[in-house]
This record gives structure tokens, sequence and C-alpha cells, in this order.
């Protein structure tokens, strides 16, 4: 059986998860976070790419267009970006939105995605739950 | 071990599930999904409130005040109810906002939540599998 | 040759009918209009029912899921009530929105219908006899 | 008995009517469905009058300021014309707005009415039959 | 003399008063506070009538149509309901709009009060004292 | 000396002048009131035009392009026509809008002008004596 | 048992009050008002200070800061005046906002309050008993 | 016969006039204008006061409510003061609007006037001719 | 081979062009112009028509409905009218926006096209150069 | 070398700097602050005045209007008054604009300021030294 | 004779064309149209750029600054990017905005080009067509 | 005695200064004005770093993140940047915003910050002494 092929996708600022406001995003970085992930779930390859270049995400998108399934915290892009809106409509690869914290609880500009009605689904406030459960649902497909 | 108790309630309509609109919220009804959702977690008990009033809705939060976990799809009223923003704020237990659609590619007035701010996260897109992931976030709570 | 079966659904504070502003809604009343109505439609069975409650309007939608019209008066939930707008579209029956009064040349926020998208059309200003073109354009489907 | 003279007064491009967009105003032309609403009303007297200028839409309504009622579908104009909704506040005669689509359930600019609040009512959805509901309520006045 | 009738009509969640947000709505419940408010208006028989759906408020306010006065704090429908806004013109008795907490010092989506323009005056801020002013406006009329 | 030449250009409906809406516009007709007016002027020529077409009043403010000064009521084409503003920017002569009613007292739509920036200035709320004030600011240029 | 001391505050027109539009603000001055009130509540000291002038009634907030209430009917200025705010803010002493008028039922640039954030409450609707409310709420404390 | 009492009635920075942004306002000031203009209507009495204040502009208002005209440039609280146009409303003397310039040429936030409603009617746009206009039409009441 | 019928319709005021704010729209008139690009095009046959009338333009669109193509300058009533955005829906030939000016650059009224989304696409600011690009892409169609 | 003369203005509640919320503003006031300001810049003389009255405010501007430079902080009327912008456009002295707090930092109507593009420039957010840059920035010119 | 020097700068996912969304962007690719482009216009260099990054972009057309014209499609870039505004405004070789697509007929936020106030036109909605009329005007300049 | 480290950050066409709209910009490049800088600052070690990419600006930011102080000119991006905002308050170094000319007297677009509110404070409208005073303020710190 094939295994699965994800690539979880982190938008700016996200390289300093753990260090940036801890009362929002939790006190756990990446590198904590990802070798219990990828115990949790061993028939999944989970790549991990972060940038803070809208640029860099497009790119890597279109790179990871054949691939199983995408979980894009897309960050701070979320919520200006329609470019990377076009960028996800642009592969066949299902994308799953995620947010660490609940946006809707936050600033109003956080809470409208540009991105979200060219993904398959948002998970948004479990804080880095929300990437396992994005794992879960899309190891099934 | 004490076992987990949680409520899914469901909003106007929501009782149509199968029969309504199935290119949106598909053709599996809330009685064909809860025997095989509640099989797959079994320490944990789910109890199921449907209801088209929003009186109701507020009504069964209140009594549900001190339960592990609710998870609400609250359906139009989502986009419209303080009422139901101020219910979940009164009581203290942990909500999840889940829609079996993705609401953000559809109608504009459905991209907007009353309600998430109150709640701890939002699960959104991914059919009867945006139960589960909720039952799977509130069961090790 | 069978009959035609319509439901008239009336919201909130039209069971005060004939007694309510009747500078702007008329003096004659339901239980005084009815009997008129159905009189002038022998062929066509008109059920009746009013509530205040939004919960108990959709129900009555989903009961009458198979009838061959209703003609529906939400009254103020016409102007906020996404869920009403769910419950018409979740039902085969045709749906004619009507309104005693012309809601256009009153208060700005009952400009705007949140209902009449899912509807078949809309018939509005015309005093009760609103009520009756409704039946008039029902009968003949 | 004297007889009830009302006008049809219809705006742009519905000279096209029944080859323009037939998936919206249908396959009929007002050529082929006036002859049965004159024959299904032999007491009244329909005149029929179409321009794609709003000047002279407003000529006619002057004109028409002694009639017994008039039907006004003013198409596009119904969206943007101040000078139309004037045109029938200096006129005695009632006006009831109709239109042939559900214009509700089309594009946004759609949803507001310029005229409506000058009118005695609205019709909207019914197909051609929207005129014939109009001529039902203004031939007993 | 005959005694003035007064009802306090309380909108969703207000039967949580007291352990709902204290830090908001105080500690005190209704329970506590009305025999102290009956008492210090012996003339007066103030009934009290809870809920949390709109339709019952409706209904509610209905039947109190002809009371000496009506104390309404609608809650989180005071922001959305135009039903409650009719049902409070629908009828003859005078509505005074109270507030325990002062909602123009919380989320703007609390600054606006669908139901004061039908309403006799508003009262908001002083916490359940709202009440008292209210009983003390209305028993004199 | 060469005498003065001026245009009184006037829109939609002006044309029932006296007879349309009294209480707001008067029971004075432009025919009444030129004779007074040019007597009252006797070294100005004033030309006088109506129509309810806004192509018919850009053909004319085309044609007055060289007079020594244009007085505008646009009526409702005020609020709307881009039109007119650029006809007005489109020709050199001078040009006074002037409104029979005070248009900032009545519905909102009619507080804005497309036009006024185009023009000399604006001149509203005098009944028949704005075209006598604009008359006299133009006839001594 | 020391006395209360309360300053009632006045802003633009309402020196007019008894004179100007009565049947929107009665026919009742403040000099035939206030000696009732005082006498009312014989254990308050009453200050009286009206101005229409912005600068001066922040001036008079400052000089009463420490008084144990101050009753604000900021007339107009309630609906623009940031400095208002800030200067409600700048002392300690509470401050109801009071309205002659239901301003809610009135202009809707009269629904916003700029102050009502940094009071205590606000009571609008009860003619000059408004002030006897606010004297009732301020003078226990 | 009795003379005509009128008073001019100027707001901030209106005592620069001459000296202030030219191009805008012109090289007159009012000391050079008024004897011309009291010259031109030797039967009217012209009272001139000039504020910058809102509150001493709205004092005179008061003072001068039974003259038998008020001519007003607000200036700049043209756009932002509801407390003029409450004093204007306040009055039972007839008040007329002007402007020096073409306000609605000019930035956007002079394109509202928050008085316009209040007054008889707006002239703008003509320089100090403005102010003869509103004399030629006060004069005569 | 069959000659391509192509032709041009322009909108209100574009009949001064050359003598209209030539600054915008350059010195050149329609008369010098239109030689040059039919001699550019011999295989192509050019009509031209303009008029200041929205319902004019109406009518020439649909007499020209089997056109083998129609190059639209609207003008001013591009941004206004949804008349003659259903005019061009309503025909089969295929349409192009053209504008002389860079309407992005100017007035923000102008940045908005009521007709485009009925086009196959916009040529904007190239002065009449825009003409030619039209011509260019619908001669081979 | 002749001396440079600068003006500081301060605006509403300015006056109560040190003691009106000092979590904003701090918690030193003018008159400690001055002289050190003037110690540190002994070639420039430093007048101050503060008013709570936009008129005053207004009417000082005028009389500095030939100093070297003025330093405005208008306080609350920076978000509200187009009267302070035309006087600082009437005059022709530099006017650098101040904010103690950083503005945009705080309440949505404090990021807007009426006032800015009239000015020189802005400096908001030092504490009292944003008065300091701006004498060091107006001292050289 | 020199030749004309063209860049053609294409933003995020263009360079996905022909495989991305072929209903909307058509099925040829830029490796496939180039050669044929530049076939067309033997005597222009046309360069040819692509990136996903604004940042890239910015940085081109800097580099680009002396080139007889530069053809623009900066795909989803144009509808939220001042960045490049201020980029085609800080150089001064000419600039034609381009879109494949009409982007007046797709999502709404497609409507509003940030960007085309700065360049000297639009072309939009001709397929890759669009591209050869832009070379086509800015060869001959 | 440690020296003071800070990093000045220039955004999108600031490497363009000099050449760039001097009439907004001023004639002096960045490469002209440093030495000037850093030396009326010896104590203070002055980083510069420019980008015209978004992504490069969030890593610069990060790197800096212990500095002690961040000069931020984030050009367009100040008007759009969630991430620049996400990225300063990701960062303990206190960082100022700056713009050399006033933008509030620009384009409206340019009157919003999406930065300010994480920043210390904001300098505007200077010049390149914009930045000087910025150095002013930090190096004490």
């Amino acid at each position: 059986m094939s295994r699965v092929n994800l690539l979880i996708l982190d938008g700016p600022s996200l390289n300093l998860l753990g260090k940036r406001e801890p009362e929002i995003y939790g006190n756990q970085s990446m590198d904590d976070f990802l070798p219990a992930l990828r115990a949790a779930y061993p028939q999944v390859n989970i790549e991990y790419f972060q940038s803070n270049s809208e640029g860099a995400l497009i790119d890597k998108l279109h790179e990871a267009a054949s691939m199983d399934g995408i979980i894009l915290n897309a960050g701070a892009y979320t919520h200006t970006s329609v470019a990377l809106y076009d960028a996800v409509r642009a592969i066949s690869a299902p994308v799953v939105e995620v947010h660490i914290s609940n946006i809707y609880a936050r600033e109003s500009f956080r809470h409208t995605s540009m991105i979200a009605a060219a993904c398959r689904g948002v998970i948004a406030g479990f804080g880095l739950q929300s990437y396992r459960l994005a794992v879960e649902i899309l190891q099934v497909r």
C-alpha cells in the first residue's frame, strides 16, 4: 500500500513559534511538535516548509500540486492574499486551512480569510492540534 | 476512569440531513452517522439534540453547561444569533463550532459567524467528518 | 381531479391582524378573511398556521414539504432570518413570499428580504389581497 | 358600467422578450401574451407601451396620469431611476411594479428598487403571469 | 385606588443571572432581587417572565398588551430582532427597555438596539437598579 | 449694449409644476412664472426648455454651449447622472444648479448632486425664486 | 451624615427648554423643574450648569471632577464629541448620560452616542423625569 | 413701513476673509463688502457677527430668534455640527445657509451639510454674492 | 470572402470629441479619425453611431444584434447604466468596451463599469487608438 | 541672530496631564515638562497655550499665524474638527501635529486625523518627547 | 532604425498558464505563445519575466525603468498591491496593464485594480491576445 | 558604555530615493544621507537594509529582534501588510514607523497604517529628517 504524502506549509512569523506571543500561540515550537506528529501517523510522509515570503509559499504550492494533501497555515497572508487563493485554485491537491489560534476571537481583520473559499475546509483554534486534525482528515483520502 | 460526556447540538434544518440539498450536505443522515461515531469512540458518551428553535438551542446549552464538551452546528443561526453567542459565553463547557459544508465557499452571509468568538475553535467543510474531528479534539480534555 | 393543497404560513404578530396598526395592516382579521378566500377557491384546500416562533415556522415548512404550494408571510423574520431561507431551500414545495403592506415604502430595514431568493416570487403591498394573488398563482400548478 | 382602463408600461430590452435570455425571461413574446391577457379580462382596456428610453417612459406615465391603473415593468431602470420614482409620485393613477423574473434571486444590484416606494405594490417572479396578477388586482379598483 | 400592573420580561440567558459572567452582570439572581423590588413598591403588581425563545417573548408581549407597563430586557435579541420591535409596536402598553450592563461600553454589535425606537425610553448600565428605575417611572402612569 | 442670453433647462417631471405634489413644489406653473421673470429682467433673453429625457437635456446643453449662462434644474437626474456632469464640463457656459425644494430636507438620495461639482454654484429651496436668484447672479456676467 | 453633591450639566440649546420644539422636549423649562426636583431630594445638593459651548462643558466637567455624581445631557454634542468622551474619562466622578426625548426614535444620527461608553449608564426618553431617575440612582452612591 | 432686520452669522476662519486661501475665498474682506451690501439694501438692517466658536454661534442664533432672517455661513461647522442644526430648528427665524465657494467641487467632507435640512434653503458658490442673494430672498419676507 | 461588419457606438458628449476637455480626450474628432481607421482595415465595414440618449444607444444595440462585433464607448453611462448592461446581454454580437482616457486614473466614480461584465473585454486609456485595438481584436472573429 | 518663536497649542483635557489616565498619558504635567524643554532649546522662545474650546484654539492659531512654527496637540478635536483643519490651512506658519500616546493603538476613532493633511507632518506615541521632537524639527527652519 | 525593447512581466501563478483553470485562462502556455508573438513583431525585442513574488516583480520593474514599454499582468497582485502601484509610478517607462480573462465578469474583488491609475491603460479579456494588443500599442511609441 | 544598535529598514521602491518622484520624496538618496546621520550620532551603530520583498523585510525584522531599536519605513506595505504587523509584534525590539512624505496629505489609501498599532510611535512628513527624529528618540533607550 502506497504511503500518503502531505505538506505542511507555514506562512509568515510561524518560524518564531514557541517564542512569539506565547499567550496566543503557545510555547511549543514546530521542531518539538513535528516528530510527535510523524510518530502518530507512521503511514504518512509529512513534509514541512515555512517561509515569510508570499511568493515562496506560492512556489511551494505549485511544486506540491500532486501531493495527497496540503495543510496551509498562511498566517497573516490568510487575510490579504488573493495570490494564495489563486495558487490554491490552480492546483489539484486538496488544501486544508489551519490556524493555531481562534482567529475569530482576535482583531476583526483576522475574521476574514481570502483563501478559505479555495480550500476543502478550515480548522482553527486548537493550538498545534489543529495541524493534527488536518492530518487526520487528509490521511484517509 | 470516568467517561467523557459530549453533546452534539444541531440547529435549524439539520433534521433534514441526507434529504436536504445533498450536493451541499451529502446523502447521509444523522441516524446513519451517529452509531458509527459512537462505535469509533467507545469511551465517550455522545448525546444528540436537534432543534429548529433558537430558544430551544439556548435552553439545551444551559442544561449542558457542565458537560465535557459541546459540538455545536448552529446552522443558519451561526450567522445571525447574538443570543447563541451569549449562551456559549454563559457556560463553562468548551464548545467547538462545526459546519458540514465549507461555509466560506458559499453565499457571503455565511462567511461570518456570530458565535465563533465564544467557542474554542471552528471546524468547517469536511462533511460529517467535521463532527468526528470535534469529538477527536474534545475527548482528550 | 385531485384538489390543490396550499398552506398559508404567517409569522410574528400577524395573529394581531385587524387590531395591530390598522393604518398599515388594515382592519380585517384572518378569521374574517379566510372563509371568503376559501369560498373563492373551492377546489383548493387552504390550511392556515401562524406562529410567533421562528423555529415553529421552520418546523411547519418541513412538515409541508410536499404540499402543492406555500404562501409565506414571514413578517419581521423576512428581514433577518437565514434559517427560514434555508428551510425554504430545504423543501421542494414552491413558496410564494407575501406581504400585506408595501414593505418598500416603510423603514429601510424592511426593504431587504433574506428569504425572497429561495422563493418562487414575491407579492407585496395589496393588503389581504396579496394572499389571494398568491393562491391564484399557486392553484394552477 | 364603464370599462377599466389600464396601461402596461415596459422598459428597456423588454421588446426582446421571448428572444432575450429565455432561461430567465421565458420564450413567450408580448405579442403572444397580450391577446390572451385581453381575452381573459374582456371588461378591461389594456393599452401597451414599451420603450428603451427613460424619458419616453416618464412621458407616457404623465400621459396616463388619469388611467385606472398602470402596470410598470421598468426593467433595468427599476434599480437606478429616481426620475421614474418621481414620475410615479407625480401622478394619481395607482401603479403596480411587476417583474417577470425573481429579481431577488439574481445579481445584488437587482435587489433594490428605486421605484417601489412610490407604487401600490410589487409582484415579481411569476413570468408573464406577474402581469396577469397585476391586472387582477387593478381591475377591481 | 386600583393597583398598577407591570410585567418584567427577560430575554435569553437572563435565567443565568448571578452565575453568568458576574464581572458584567453581577452576582445577584432575579430570585434574590424580585422580593426586594416588590417590597419597595407595595402598590405595584410585578409579574415576571423569562424565556430564551424570541417567539415566547412575543407571545408574552401580546398577552400583556393591556398592562400598565412592561419592562423589557430583551438581552441579545435587543440587537437583532425586528420581530420584537414589531411586537412592541403592536401593543398599547408602554414598554421601557432596560439593560443591566452599559451596552455602549461593550462589543460594537451591542451599541445598536432594534427595539428602542418602539419603546418609551431606555435605561442601561445600572445593574439590577435599571429595573427599579423602570418601575419607578412606570408606576406613576 | 448687447443683451444677456440665458437658458433655463428643466429636467424630468418639471413639466407638471403646479400640479405635481404642490406641498413640495408649490402651485405655480412655469407658464405663470416665466412672463413675470422676463418682465423683471427686460435686458435678459430667457429661453426655456424642458425634457424628461436625459439625452435631450444633454443635447440642449451642447447647443447652449456659448450662451451667457444656463440655469439647470436637472430634477431627479441631479442625483444619478454622470452624463449631465460630463455635459456641463464639456461646455464653457457657466451653469447654475437650482432646485425648487430644499433637497437636503427630503429623502437622503436627494442630498447628493452628481452635477454640482461642474457648476458655478447651487441655489436650492426658495421655490420658483431659486430661478430668479440664478438669473440675478448670471445677468451681471 | 454628609450631603450628596450632584451636578446637572446641560448642553447646547437646552437653555430653550419649554420653548424649543415642545412636541419633542415638552413645555416645562428647567427653571420650573429644578425647584421641584430639589424639593424631592432634600438631602442632595443639585448644582445646575448649562452652556452651548463644548469647551465650557469640558471646563465644567473638570471642575466637577470630585463631585458625587454628574448628570450629563450633552444634547447634540452627544453624537459628535470625542472631546466630551475624553473629559468624562479624565475625571473620577460617576457620570450618567440622560436625554429628555427617546433619541433612538428620532433621526439616525441621534442613535449613536460618542459619550455613553465613558459613562456609568444611560437614561433616555422620559422627559424631565430622565433627570429625576439619574438623581435617584446617583444619590445612593 | 417697518424695516427688515437680518443677521449675517459667519463661522470659523471667516474673519480671515480676503487673506485666507484667496484662490478659494477671493481677496475681498467682509469690511470691504458689508458697506456696499448695506448700501444696496437701504431698507434692510444688516447686523454682522463672526465667531470661531460653535457655542458662540449657537448663542447668537438664540439671541436672533425673532429677527426677520438669518444668513448663516457656518464654515467648517457646516459639515460636523449637529448642535447648530438643533439651534436652527430651535428658533423661528428663517435661516439661509450660504457658502462663498462651491463646496461640492472641493474635498468630499465638504459635500455634506449637517445644517441644511433645518434651513429654508442653500446658496453656494457665488463668492460674496452668495450673501447678497440671501439678502435678496430674505428682504421680501 | 465575406466582409466583417462592426459598429462603433459612442455615448454621451462624445459628439464633442476634439473640442471637449482636450487635455483628457485629445484634439482629434471622430470625423478626422474614422477615415484613417477605415483605410487601415479595408476588409471591415465600420458603421458609426453616436447618441446622448441611453435609450437610443439601447435601440442601436438591439438593431446591431447580428453584427460581427460592436465597439461600445458608453461614456458616462458606463458607470451608471444597468439598462445598457442588460442590452449587451440581450444580444449575441460580441461587444468590446473602450475608453479614450484611462478611467482608472480619474474620479473614483469612473473606476466602476456597470457594463464590462457583459462585454468580451475592456480597452481603456489609449486615446483613439483604443478603438483601433478593438477593431484589431474583432476583425479576426 | 534672531530667536525662533514657537507655540505649543494643546487641546481639550490636556490641562489634566499627569492626573488624567496616567497609564495612557504618563505622570508628568506640562508645568513639569516645559521648563526642561525650554532649557534644552535656549535659542527658542516656546509659548504655551491650552484650551478646551475648539473656538479658542482657532483664535490662537490665527494669532500665531506669523510664528516660526506651531506644535499642535489638538487632542480629541484631532479626530472631528474640520474647523481646525481650515484654520491650519488659513495661516502660513508650519504646523506639526503631535500626540502623546500612539493613537493608532487605541480606539478606532482615534486612527483618523482631520487635521494632518494640513500640517507639515505628524509625531505620535513618544509621550512628552513627541513635543521635543517637534521642537527639534521646527527650530532649524 | 533602433529596435523597440519591451518587457512582458507576469505575476503569480501565471507560470501555470495552460494548465491552470483552462476554462478561465485557456490551454495555451506562454512557451507556446511567445514565439508566435515575437514572429509577428520582428522589429520588437520582447523580454519575458515571471515571478510569484511581489518583491521580484518590483525589482524587475526598477530594472526595466528605461525600456520602451512594459506589459504588466500582475495577476492577483493587481487587486491588492500598493507597492506595485508605487513601483510603476517610480519609473518612466510606459506600462500597460493586461489581463487574460475579463476580470470584471469574475469575483467582485477582481473588479478593482490598485495599479491601473499608474499605468497608461488597461486591456482585459481577450485571452493571450491581450498581450498582443499591448505590444501593438507600445511598439509605435 | 555600550553602543546603541539601530536598524533602519526600508521597504519597496525606497532604493530609488532621490530619483523617484522627487517632488514627493526629495532629491537626496540614502547613500547621501546615511553618512551624515551616522556622523551626527557617533555613539550609535546604524545598520541599513532595504528590500522590495515583504518576506525579506519580515526575515530582517526577525533577525533584528534583539537590537535596541528599529526604524521602519515599510513604504507601500504600510497600508496593506498584516504580516509586517505580526512580525513587529513577534519581536521585542522597539520599532518606530517613519515616512518621508506626509502620508495623510496624499491618496486616501495611504492614510491607514496596518503596522502602526504594533509600533512605539509614528513620525511622518519631515523628509529624511523623519529618520533622524527616530534615531533621536531611540538612542536614549
